[in-house]
């Protein structure tokens, strides 16, 4: 069951030179950059959701090969749930390819994990299960 | 300025099998199926905006090529703005590749256009602005 939408992520080469072109053009803030692994990303709040930019800080990390194969754009949708072992051990009884079967904690400390696009009609899904709830 | 994010639009082939597919995995309701032009689709609300369902009723439509290109996927965000013929107009001065120079009514009638996702890190950006502005 999706409680929300949580963010759009969308894979870009230069995290700085997006976070200007948002900002510019759009008149959003974004927020500071954050790191996690080979990822620097950065949040654009709109309204009850975000734009998540992903910058890779590594030539082959996910979202440098992503952007790679398929250039720069959406990489994910996140829908936000309350038990998010739940959602996994239930979408995986009904057949759909996980990445993850079992959630790990994001730079948020909220427990994520991914569902396969070729599971989601090209759509790769994050699952997140925040910390506080909200 | 962004006001909110409306939707995310999704191109699928099988529109009826994508709608079983979300209602199904993920207990969301799926709206009714509408037509535009080449396209069937429908929407899913989730909270205070929607995923759209996109499929394409001709083989050359906009939603077929794209398929065709890049497989089923993300196919655009859509950004609700106050004042649309503005915002192109500013966008076109500031030098972003604007697909529709003046918006146009879409089913609800409600007036949009695209900017070209060269313009905007890969992702296809829908500014739209309501009948009713909410």
């Amino acid at each position: 069951m999706i409680k929300t939408i949580k963010h759009i992520g969308l894979a870009v080469e230069d995290l700085d030179a997006a976070s200007d072109f948002f900002r510019k053009h759009f008149q959003v803030s974004v927020s500071e950059r954050e790191y996690f692994g080979e990822l620097a990303f950065a949040f654009i709040p709109v309204e009850q959701m975000s734009l998540e930019l992903l910058q890779s800080t590594s030539d082959d990390g996910q979202i440098a090969k992503f952007i790679q194969k398929k250039g720069q754009g959406v990489h994910h949708i996140a829908f936000e749930v309350d038990d998010i072992q739940a959602e996994l051990d239930r979408l995986k009884a009904e057949g759909l390819k996980l990445i993850n079967e079992k959630p790990y904690l994001n730079a948020h400390e909220d427990l994520v994990a991914f569902i396969h696009p070729k599971s989601t009609y090209g759509v790769l899904i994050e699952l997140i299960q925040t910390r506080t709830g909200g």
